[in-house]
């Protein structure tokens, strides 16, 4: 095996482990001497042992001489656990290699200098472009304190996301919706407009055959106009309540002991304060269900780091019916957010389109 | 070669006359004689010779005792050129394979059943599908005496049309627009309403860097509001104007005596009307541009046959923009329109969804 496969199986080993890392990220590692691995290991669970552990754990002192490859640079200070830096130095490794670096520029390469005043070699940048997309939501956070911003919409090929009279049940297939559940297990949070919640009453929990995890429920509603019959008040999953100024919040913490809700200074939302609320709670994944007006505020504002769109093969028609992303259009064509296609699947009889906003060339 | 590769090559020489011999079909042809190819011919242009018939000249006398492939039934009557069930007869060729019968089922079999008589073997059905495919318009015109309709829409990732202010240019890139032009190439005709010349002024011809043939432009104008500098009037290409019953078509026909006007009988022009105009003046395929109110008008009778949706990776927003198929919604999302997906492409940095009304499930 090469070098480059070497880092993709470790790669891959932290693919395997997306959404139950958060707030860490995911990383892989795998250990080899003569052309053997000696040791595999992923992080699988926040607070407990690094990727590193488990692979130098699996190697034992067979791991003196040998290469360890890593997909992130492993870290040198003392958080929950010992730093990996030491762990390395301690099992006289010959070589590391490293894909990219910690996210933190305060801190980025301090792993790094402590292995090569150990006299242990370090090569980084082997598979990077893989490795920061592995984390990119992770990435994201640590750098702009904001969580990373996934928009979901579900719509007819035509744009349309509901009926003139508010019907959107189902626009996609049971196929498609089954991937949207697969998004909710790996975001620490999902989104929705307190019209969403009084027109459809959605649950918003993970609902995989396989079992996953509730994301913590934000639901913006600017004048606490929840009802009590939502369902995003059950007990299922922890939901947060982000309202306006002017909302009477006494009456409702009394009623809703259970719900944490968080009071803009302002008197509408606005998405940028939101964002980084959820962003000062830790909050590094959002996915953002809609409904319509909620989708145009982020849009409106290009807050977001990525579109899922599902299209379902129908045409609806109608200038009256809802569309998919609402608020203000621009006046001009050329105000668009450019995007770039990421991918294009086949879900059941569904397309899914992911696209990220296009970089600016510089 | 198997046969059903001989039958493929006829398909491929028919294919790519796709657009050139309107009003007959595509046709292509091969003679294969001892495992050798002797004649390949396809139907160039209308009024000229059969496939059939390039594909024996080329074999000559060599023809006796040989096979020929033919994608559509030979035809059995004097039309602008000799019956081809003759030739081949006179020919005295042993076998022919043929794809697909005659689309007019009054006529249907008449070729095949002049073969038999004659003492030549004929076996039928060989990759019938794809020469029903080739000919999709022949066929759904000669048999439903509408032509065959094709809506295109171009819009973004999130449904739009055009911004709020009408702006549309452009929504996708020049390679899309350049596939739009061979659509237009290959079709009768081309359909859009009286809001979409007075707002784009478009001139809809076919502008390949290749030449290509323009379409005959059909404009629906209730009221005959079209305006002396519409690009539309000019001679580039036929221009056939269709109005409603109160519209005033005196001022008009002196003003613009090269125009075709059409007057329907009934105030407010419907949809199936205009197919049934543009069937009896031989129209076999139209391709629908739109706006938004046309093909909401389309879409809400559920007359197309297929439809090309052009995705821009754009997002823009807004309510107020304009939906890529408008007029009415129906109140439930169980009464849209069920398409199949064809064909997903990338254009440029664009989409292509080609799709077709579902066939109901019997």
């Amino acid at each position: 095996m090469t070098k480059e496969e070497y880092m993709n199986l470790a790669l891959s080993v932290a693919e395997a482990t997306i959404g139950q890392t958060s707030p860490n990220p995911s990383v892989g590692s795998v250990v080899v001497k003569n052309g053997k691995i000696i040791g595999i290991g992923s992080h699988l669970e926040p607070g407990k042992e690094h990727a590193e552990v488990h692979a130098l754990k699996q190697a034992g002192i067979n791991a003196e001489g040998a290469e360890i490859y890593v997909t992130l640079e492993p870290c040198s200070h003392h958080g929950k656990t010992p730093p990996c830096a030491d762990l390395i130095i301690e099992h006289k490794l010959k070589k590391v290699y490293v894909a990219c670096l910690d996210p933190n520029p305060a801190v980025a390469g301090r792993g790094i200098e402590k292995l090569r005043q150990a006299g242990i070699e370090v090569e980084v940048g082997l598979q990077e472009t893989r490795a920061e997309e592995l984390n990119r939501k992770f990435f994201h956070f640590i750098q702009s304190k904001r969580p990373y911003v996934t928009l979901k919409a579900a719509m007819t090929l035509d744009g349309k996301t509901a009926t003139s009279t508010g019907d959107s049940q189902w626009i996609t297939s049971s196929a498609a919706r089954l991937d949207v559940h697969k998004q909710r297990d790996i975001h620490d949070a999902i989104l929705v407009g307190i019209n969403t919640v009084l027109l459809d009453n959605p649950q918003l929990t993970t609902r995989l055959p396989q079992g996953g995890k509730n994301p913590i429920r934000i639901i913006l509603d600017t004048h606490l106009r929840i009802t009590r019959n939502s369902n995003v008040l059950s007990n299922e999953a922890p939901t947060w309540i982000v309202c306006g100024s002017k909302a009477d919040i006494d009456t409702f913490s009394v009623e809703y002991p259970n719900i944490r809700l968080f009071q803009l200074t302002t008197e509408n939302i606005k998405i940028e304060d939101v964002l980084n609320l959820l962003g000062e709670q830790n909050i590094q994944s959002l996915y953002v269900e809609g409904g319509s007006t909620i989708q145009g505020a982020f849009v409106a504002k290009g807050l977001f780091n990525e579109c899922h769109w599902y299209i379902a093969p129908k045409l609806l028609g109608g200038k009256n019916a809802l569309t998919t992303v609402g608020g203000e259009s621009p006046h001009w064509m050329k105000d668009a957010i450019n995007l770039e296609i990421e991918k294009i699947e086949n879900i059941g009889p569904d397309i899914k389109i992911t696209a990220r906003p296009k970089k600016e060339e510089e």
